[in-house]
């Protein structure tokens, strides 16, 4: 299915609720604040489904959008939502009835009628501004402020190698525009919560490092979270920091989980298999980020990991 | 002086010297490799100064650039330099000999004969792209990867709100050109030296708060700075790494210079005016960002302006 497709399905209906996924970070909000908006610009009727976990944060792009109570929606649209267990909760009722799927994960299981999955975006709204402009809508600044926020967030800022020409594009447009960026980019990714601050100043206090100094690990317990003031949140994609300092080939977090022992998180360089050595606790992923989970005797594992890490080292 | 006048000016001369300025940084560097590499296209022979501060995390881009021993220039280029004192005091000579200066710093003095200053643009290297344009060549990998290299490291990778919409647009075209952009922005952006690292614990391990948790400040010592190996590269815009916790309207740092005394940074938000905290002690500078120094009592001073700052957001 090409974009052209996608706009004709939906000229061709009205009374759109947009969803959006589990957890919703800037892409899948932005994404459908960008769509609904563009949606009302042709002379539809569209809103956003009121998904429970909306943070306030992203507050600025749903506000004006969430359905209002007893909207029947006539047809459902998903973007950004690979499966249908990524659904929220409160969503589930609608999990056989999406019209359409506009998504940029390879991963899309294609649970709904019509499927634009175009996995070489960037960003789900990287797609949802080249639909605006499939459907003749030239996006105004509110439009491109809600896809700047989706690429921005999925490519770090324009950091990550899944930034596209069109991403830079776009954001040249986005600045013409007027949209904030300098005060959205500080945000994003110069503003830490306390309980960020908290756990990372844990983590990088206590990390302990192999013999070679090219291994890097930490446990933290269920208590240190707490006394950090630290939300789920705030714990997202800590086992990475590690890796970014100078000569560490492999870093290894355990965190113990709320329900009782640890998860443990691997992330490597070129030189260490991260799923071969989470293996060994029965874990898997990819070669450079991996993961499992175990039972207890945190402190054990992390060092027969880093022993086992230090050896694979050794033989690189 | 328009870019198609100092297009001219080049093209009617030849044997060029680029001149970077000290502590070369991304966009001196990458401003005159991109220069020097646009010269040659245009059949003229160029070099850049071996500028006696280049580090090897740069030598990508100068390594194959650098004049011979015993080139005699005929015409001399400051790219990025604002001023004859940022010089490298290997090129003190060439002071009074400058043809053409290429910059975007609205403060630049106007030493050289001839004057480009653009200071809307995000960095030099933003010039130099369009420069080459003027001189009818079009940017082959070599040149977009070191124009690539001036724009994101005066930007912070897009985020700061000094980016303009040409910024993304040439973003755009280096990496349709092949640009390896992730790695450059991996070795730029998401790597810390090891004495980065432990400086960053350090100060975040040591920061104090006042009373309403507001105001955080550190004094750092040369034992200090020592024992985590951290170099003057290392130091660089530690004050600022408070201010991203959330809620922290003030932070001030007190670092011990080498010749004995102290260094005072105090970097603020709207509320508190950094230049009238910093006049306490003599110092000045910017409404959210200035400095001062003082002899001793780092301690006694560091307690003063917080209560200070304190003072100040409670009439706020």
């Amino acid at each position: 299915m090409t974009i052209s497709d996608a706009a004709e399905l939906l000229l061709a209906e009205d009374e759109f609720l947009i969803l959006t996924h589990r957890r919703p970070d800037g892409d899948t909000i932005g994404s459908a604040a960008a769509l609904c908006r563009t949606l009302k610009a042709c002379g539809k009727t569209a809103y956003l489904f009121p998904n429970e976990e909306f943070t306030p944060k992203y507050a600025f792009l749903y506000k004006e959008l969430v359905a209002p109570e007893g909207f029947r929606p006539r047809k459902i649209v998903a973007v950004d939502i690979a499966a249908t267990q990524l659904l929220p909760d409160s969503a589930a009722a609608y999990e056989n009835e999406i019209y359409l799927s506009l998504d940029h994960h390879g991963s899309n299981t294609s649970f709904a009628r019509n499927v634009l999955t175009q996995p070489r975006r960037s960003a789900t709204g990287e797609l949802i501004w080249d639909l605006a402009l499939a459907l003749s809508v030239a996006p105004d600044r509110k439009i491109a402020e809600a896809v700047y926020v989706a690429i921005a967030t999925d490519t770090g800022c324009f950091c990550y190698p899944n930034t596209t020409p069109r991403c830079h594009e776009i954001a040249a447009r986005a600045i013409e525009l007027g949209v904030p960026f300098g005060v959205l980019n500080k945000l994003f990714f110069e503003t830490k919560t306390k309980g960020r601050f908290f756990i990372e100043r844990y983590l990088f206090g206590n990390l302990r490092f192999s013999e070679s100094k090219r291994i890097a690990g930490v446990v933290i317990s269920q208590r240190q979270i707490a006394e950090c003031g630290a939300t789920p949140d705030d714990m997202d994609n800590l086992s990475s920091l590690p890796r970014q300092i100078e000569g560490i080939e492999c870093s290894i977090t355990l965190t113990e989980l709320e329900a009782g022992g640890y998860k443990g998180s691997v992330r490597t360089g070129p030189l260490i298999d991260a799923s071969a050595l989470c293996g060994h606790f029965g874990g898997g992923g990819h070669p450079r980020a991996a993961g499992f989970t175990t039972d207890g005797g945190a402190e054990e594992a992390l060092a027969l990991l880093m022993q086992l890490a230090e050896q694979e080292l050794a033989h690189a």
